[in-house]
């Protein structure tokens, strides 16, 4: 059976041009680029280079780059990192409501260390308002985290408006600001300094890059304490040998991801929109989640009422078509999504909920097979439903 | 030029049927392990099988497996996790003053947060002595961690030894017992059951596997505080997505490694049996670091007063011979080995060291090469030194 993959947000395929890209360093370059023979050299080197790569990308300095082993290691790091860097003068953290688990469940163990952890809320589209986060801010707030764009519904969350309003009101005595973009590469533009960010994750999984690999940017200036100790890798700031395939790959992919993300974001907010009038136009009680424009060009993300999501992912999947509730993180614990709970959705929107997450293969015609099969598999699942349909 | 790779203790190249085994998981099978569609469960799969194939290796349970970012993520878990666990009732850590520095770096910010670290010492040959391990533990006593080779000079401690001592004095009031066996596996028989420790630390990247990849084992009944939070990965012990295709690649190059250890260790411990021998046979001052005998069959760590260790290196890789003079994690920031300085050797014969670290690939040749280079690399430096030279 063909299979039609819609879960990009989810996982991603390596391009062949970054496993090409990598080939090289998982065979003959096999070098610690820690040691000093030429072997250890050219390790050393690539790594530079990635370095380098993925600082252009982001038109910040090499030196500003932290590597890690993915996103959620890197939100960690920003939060622990920055947490136990100034916690002797300041304590509070704020991060809005609809965060990933890693900067939510990062926030809180901190929460139980002593530091007191505040929930920025979400309007129904699940949209951060700058002046919920302004009027928040206290003389002891030493960090703000808010992600770029929603991993679930898409969502994107006015950074740089934020930004601006922390820097006009409190100018040098603003907390330090953080911002998991790991949805955004290929999709939005992506410039710690044009969203006015101290801090910002990505991850090499979600943008056709190698899973295993991700990174902290740390503007310049900004002290963190390290979370995995004992080597002098990433200037002291993150102990282990390089994952040198893996960062290579990932500046290959991040690479790719910008200079395309123009096109790619055009191509892929028309496909979306025209699935989400289709969907509408069927008239079967289909609620789209999220925002209406500020929303990732690859996100689709409906509540279908009467149904229960897992049922309708899996029934789809029977099918070849790859869905997913909600974050990939949640998928096995089958627990409501939190970021449904935040837009303060009904409960039956909540379990009745599907995102499709489009990338760069996906076709005008998967999404014709999508929607047809999707319709079907809506019926039929209402039709078996113990539960009320109110259209 | 060729290149002769002595430096397998630093970096091992990727073998090609761990290469060919991963191959697939960074092309076709992209699936996020969480996700509960067909690309999410063959993702998931691949992962679940490398698990079970460690665990056969190791003769444990596939769910005393946490997959890490390597060998100093699991060493960083290791020690804090078990210390956070435990901190309300003991808070005394004991490790051997020869540990790798992701080790001695953890148990240092551990002191700094109210634990009480002391260190084992180890005899001129870097050998830990039962009786100075037993004698050090107190009721308060939460963790010991001895590594079971040392990555320097190659001795092999007697792990077996000290759990069998610490359970006939102790029993069940015993500390856990971790030990880092990142050196280990392909030249010595590793199994956490016949060493009787509680959490063992392997690493992918010194065993012929990818980089970026390890994992911690955790006996059964052991319980750690996780250091990287959420997600439900790993039994919510690691979050963050599996690098599948790095886990597929681990098991395979541990499979192979421990098929092979026997065979290995004899062809391994022959060549470095006659190379040390036909060293001592040029009457040239060396001396060798580590035991005699109780010696990773792949080490061998000599120094040679009155030269720096530094300068041979490079000399030696302008020969195209790739060695170290210790730890590939020290080598660029040319501080005495803190290894060597515990085995209390003079300081002239500390910056005077080489390590020579043999693989799978290393040929009779290609060591009586290296012999001859050495010889006058060596003289050549001594001709060069300011150092006053007493044999």
């Amino acid at each position: 059976m063909r299979t039609i993959y819609l879960d990009h947000a989810g996982a991603t395929p390596v391009r062949n041009e970054v496993f090409s890209a990598m080939s090289p360093y998982l065979q003959d370059v096999y070098g610690n680029p820690s040691s000093i023979h030429h072997k250890g050299r050219e390790a050393y080197d690539a790594v530079t280079k990635a370095r380098t790569e993925i600082a252009q990308a982001l038109e910040v300095s090499p030196n500003e780059i932290i590597f890690t082993s993915g996103g959620t290691e890197a939100n960690n790091l920003a939060l622990r990192g920055v947490a136990q860097n100034v916690r002797l003068t300041k304590s509070h953290i704020l991060v809005s409501a609809i965060e990933h688990k890693s900067v939510l469940e990062t926030a809180h163990t901190l929460s139980q260390q002593g530091f007191e952890v505040e929930y920025i809320p979400v309007d129904e589209y699940g949209m951060v308002h700058v002046e919920d986060v302004v009027t928040r801010v206290r003389n002891d707030t030493l960090l703000i985290s808010i992600m770029y764009a929603n991993n679930e519904i898409g969502t994107i969350e006015p950074i740089a408006e934020i930004a601006e309003a922390l820097h006009e009101k409190f100018g040098n005595a603003r907390p330090l600001f953080h911002t998991d973009a790991c949805q955004a590469p290929g999709q939005l533009k992506v410039s710690p300094h044009e969203l006015g960010v101290d801090l910002m994750t990505l991850n090499s999984g979600k943008i056709y890059g190698p899973k295993g690999v991700g990174m902290l940017y740390v503007r310049e200036g900004v002290c963190i304490t390290p979370q995995i100790v004992g080597g002098e890798q990433e200037r002291h700031l993150r102990a282990g040998t390089e994952n040198v395939a893996g960062i290579v790959g990932f500046a290959r992919a991040l690479t790719l991801a910008t200079e395309e993300q123009a096109t790619t974001a055009v191509h892929l907010s028309s496909l979306r929109d025209t699935f989400i009038y289709s969907i509408r136009m069927e008239g079967f009680g289909a609620i789209l989640n999220g925002h209406e424009t500020e929303r990732l060009p690859g996100n689709i993300h409906f509540s279908f009422p009467a149904i229960e999501g897992e049922a309708l992912v899996l029934l789809l999947d029977s099918h070849g078509i790859c869905a997913s509730t909600g974050s990939a993180c949640n998928a096995h614990d089958l627990l409501p999504s939190h970021v449904l709970r935040a837009t303060k959705r009904a409960g039956e929107h909540i379990h009745g909920s599907l995102r499709l997450t489009l990338g760069r293969s996906t076709t005008e015609e998967e999404l014709e097979i999508t929607l047809k099969t999707l319709i079907a598999c809506v019926e039929r699942l209402r039709a078996l439903s113990p539960l009320p349909l109110k259209l």
